[in-house]
């Protein structure tokens, strides 16, 4: 009898056809795997919203299978839904480098005791079940940053993570090109390859070429107090201000909660040397020439240090004539305008600002397209799908990895809720299941979809309350009817053609005559007519009361 | 006796600290101009609204001394506000290029009998009062862009408007560098200089450049049906693209109302050059690499020819595999969501998308830091304030300013509603007037900032009315309380909470027991205390009604 081919289960969550939030289920011979589970972060389509977080549904169906968690790195769009699930993850294992961990258990806080948290290193293979892990160095903007060789019975899946092929990284530690090269020659079955920076050519640039722009910045500027805003989380940026402030004698204030948080964590688990009596509490009675304020705020997010320096109300810290204010950061697309508007803030104060990315004050994290090109010949899967991305992205990547000789057939552009089943032999759409955006407010919404949509509809045409008191007898308005609006331009006429339909939908009202609900029924389908044909929606709530 | 020395005023009712709605008023010897009344457009700050037009308070205080306005070209930023004015501005001569007033005529619809509208030609001079206006030639991304010689008693000012300086347009008109050189020659006491790019190094590419990456795109794709979306106010780049359609004889489908309306505007004033016939009405039983579809949306508007087509909703034409996709445009910042959602829609359809920079398929209409430079060599001016743009951009176009040799005393960047007093003497900050945001939401709002800013409360935080029933006698709450949410939020724990709010509030009523209002103001206050703690500020309508 020929043996059973066995076939290894892909299914995504998050993170493809959109950028954040990125999870995936890898299933084989009955066990799963989960790689990473992040947030996404809430934009003009979700006013209010603090974060969107997977939908695990389908995680939840198959918690037996469950064997573990596998973190590819330590940014918020790979492990920052942990914290909202740990209930229902129980006590599954996670796994992750010392800085993954570190942060994610900074972010677990008080329930880290609860999670199960396993520190490995890069080359440290982990079995979950019938399913081995393999843990790659890449390179990326955080150390710690891990590629995933996970080997089935069916296969080999190499999962890229998020990477760039850095050769000259602060800390020396390359991308693992050796080992990729042995397992792509060894045979790998399906790849999934990051797509983020699929639309720049050539190849990024070493984060070495920011600590050369950062060390003009400090010799053109020796008598200037110094301002530097980056990600917290970026510790090979941080680490090369802080070298630098070191080499040219600057005390180093940290302005900002998760600055301080973060430069700990990263610290405590050897990813970050702080020179020693560098870091000071406060700016205190330090001269310009004598300062560094290392900030967070790059983002210009509402109420990080640096948008608080640009509006003035920082603690103790006065931007002004004196200070340089470097935003080692390029915004995130959606971002553009909280950024500008903290640049022209700064400005504004007499700062000198520099900020564009042709001063070489910042680079990606990313693989660029010549890099992706690399990795796929690296690899060279059987299977491949572009993954971490808009559908553009994915598009891009796809095309690609044609060029590079995958045949086309075998490739797959996943969308967010699909699962496919691969063996040698071939790839299958298997199951759509349960997966999508949670919203998170404070908490979890349970449906978080109706709530942001009633606050794009008040934001975008506003609210009516219409109060009228009703003779439930009789059937009909008695005294005034009272209108209240917000976010919606009443004007005397309008209220005017209000107050008739509220009287027309209390009139209409006709055999349930002792039912307060059918007049408010009524009433608000007759209010809502009045603005059809101007194409406004409004939304508009009658109160109704018995005489 | 000494001849008492004139001034000239200058007062900015918009387009300085700021993108858009473009006004600045300048006086001399009793008689006012105007240059430019254009609007802003609205976005994720101000939710809901159509435009953001200039306050022209100060205009109608001095509207005796008003003698015309005066247009540098025809896009919204700068003729946009006009329509919602007519009423305030009577009969008040308007002057602008044959594109800029047909436009202006468009936009005005039936309003455009009332009012006093004038062609004038580059090259032209109107006399306004004893101030005398040339109209001098500059390239921008559309025809009839012009500078602005403004000749007073007090010397001359010199208006940039919007330009480039390209020196191979489409249509052989040039930037009249040699009039603006005569004009610095004599002397210039005063330039305002666009802004916009002035963070880009270099100089602009020419619209020339366009054509070509346009003739490749057609040659590569002989047998695929094309569609090219951008402005329909670039008349340069739709006459590429007619021109290379006759060429390659495909027929060319006009989709969206202001392409066609443009286009008639633009060819009806001689810009605009359609080969005869070319022009269809529709697909029809063209094949696609007989058909070119021209189509407004390049900016992922919401109701565009373009959105509509990438969501399978336009009229009759369905995008697929056969389809080439161009957006021959840049995402304007803030537009990049809207846009590269459009994008990842047509590649969902099997279109093929072109969109990138990278391809040189867009230019953009404004100079360059080289350009800029260019210009203030010409014009030396006395005096020098950067206008159009956000604070950083005139800031970074001072520097340039003070490069070139303008003293740096003589460089102001002016904000919003400052009105400056310009001798050859010296400047003078004059005074601050009445200027700022007039929001649009199908009519001129008001009260516009309060509206705007209880949508802005609404979509972040929703709402919470609260219905009780008091006895007016007793001071207390009679039956239950109702408490209604819109975009909040509401757990029965929240609901409880808050009727024991409601219940505290009118108990805390005491000497005005009898006043209902009284009932409302605690309640508000007693309910919105529930969440402070937590930052969360949802707006609160209490309904108070006698039992």
């Amino acid at each position: 009898m020929a043996k059973v081919q066995q076939k290894v289960t892909v299914t995504f969550l998050g993170g493809v056809g959109e950028i954040g939030k990125n999870m995936t289920a890898i299933e084989c011979d009955g066990d799963m795997i989960i790689v990473d589970c992040g947030v996404a972060f809430a934009n003009e389509d979700s006013p209010g919203i603090d974060a969107i977080i997977p939908d695990i549904t389908y995680v939840k169906q198959n918690f037996k299978k469950l064997r573990g968690i596998v973190l590819t790195h330590g940014h918020e769009d790979h492990i920052g839904a942990i914290p909202y699930y740990t209930n229902e993850l129980k006590n599954t294992p996670v796994y992750g480098t010392a800085l993954t961990i570190g942060l994610l258990k900074r972010k677990l806080e008080r329930n880290a005791k609860k999670c199960n948290l396993n520190v490995v290193s890069a080359g440290d293979t982990v079995t979950l079940g019938k399913i081995k892990v393999e843990f790659i160095k890449v390179v990326h903007s955080m150390a710690g940053a891990c590629a995933l060789l996970i080997t089935t019975s069916a296969g080999k899946v190499f999962v890229t993570g998020d990477f760039k092929m850095d050769n000259t990284p602060i800390d020396g530690k390359k991308t693992d090109v050796q080992r990729i090269a042995e397992a792509g020659a060894k045979g790998v079955l399906l790849m999934l390859g990051e797509s983020t920076n699929v639309e720049r050519k050539g190849s990024s640039t070493s984060e070495m070429v920011v600590g050369q722009s950062l060390e003009n910045i400090f010799l053109a500027n020796q008598k200037k107090r110094l301002v530097i805003a980056c990600f917290a989380s970026s510790n090979y940026r941080v680490q090369q201000v802080l070298t630098l402030a070191h080499k040219y004698h600057r005390k180093v204030v940290l302005a900002g909660k998760s600055m301080k948080g973060i430069v700990e964590v990263a610290s405590s688990c050897g990813e970050l040397h702080v020179p020693k009596g560098i870091i000071v509490d406060g700016v205190g009675k330090l001269l310009p020439h004598e300062t560094l304020i290392l900030a967070t705020g790059s983002q210009g997010e509402p109420l990080s240090a640096l948008k608080m320096m640009s509006k003035g109300e920082f603690n103790k810290i006065n931007i002004g004539p004196d200070d340089i204010v470097v935003l080692s950061s390029t915004p995130i697309p959606g971002n553009e305008k909280s950024v500008y508007d903290v640049i022209n803030d700064l400005f504004r104060k007499g700062a000198d600002v520099i900020y564009d990315s042709m001063n070489d004050i910042h680079v990606s994290g990313h693989a660029y397209e010549e890099e992706l090109k690399l990795m796929l010949s690296l690899v060279h899967p059987q299977y491949f799908m572009p993954v971490h991305g808009e559908y553009r992205h994915q598009y891009k990547h796809a095309q690609i990895a044609k060029a590079l000789g995958v045949n086309s057939k075998n490739i797959v552009i996943p969308n967010i809720g699909e699962s496919y089943s691969v063996t040698p032999k071939g790839i299958r759409h298997h199951s759509n299941v349960c997966a999508g955006k949670i919203y998170v407010d404070g908490v979890v919404l349970e449906d978080g979809e109706s709530l942001i949509n009633d606050r794009r509809s008040l934001a975008e045409y506003g609210m009516l309350i219409v109060l009228a008191a009703v003779d439930l007898e009789r059937g009909v308005v008695v005294g005034d009817v009272d209108v209240v609006a917000r976010g919606f331009n009443l004007t005397d006429e309008v209220e005017k053609s209000i107050r008739s339909a509220v009287i027309e939908g209390v009139n209409s009202v006709d055999l349930d005559k002792g039912d307060i609900d059918a007049y408010a029924r009524c009433v608000k389908k007759s209010v809502r007519k009045l603005f059809y044909r101007d194409r406004q929606f409004p939304i508009i709530i009658p109160v109704i009361v018995k005489d």
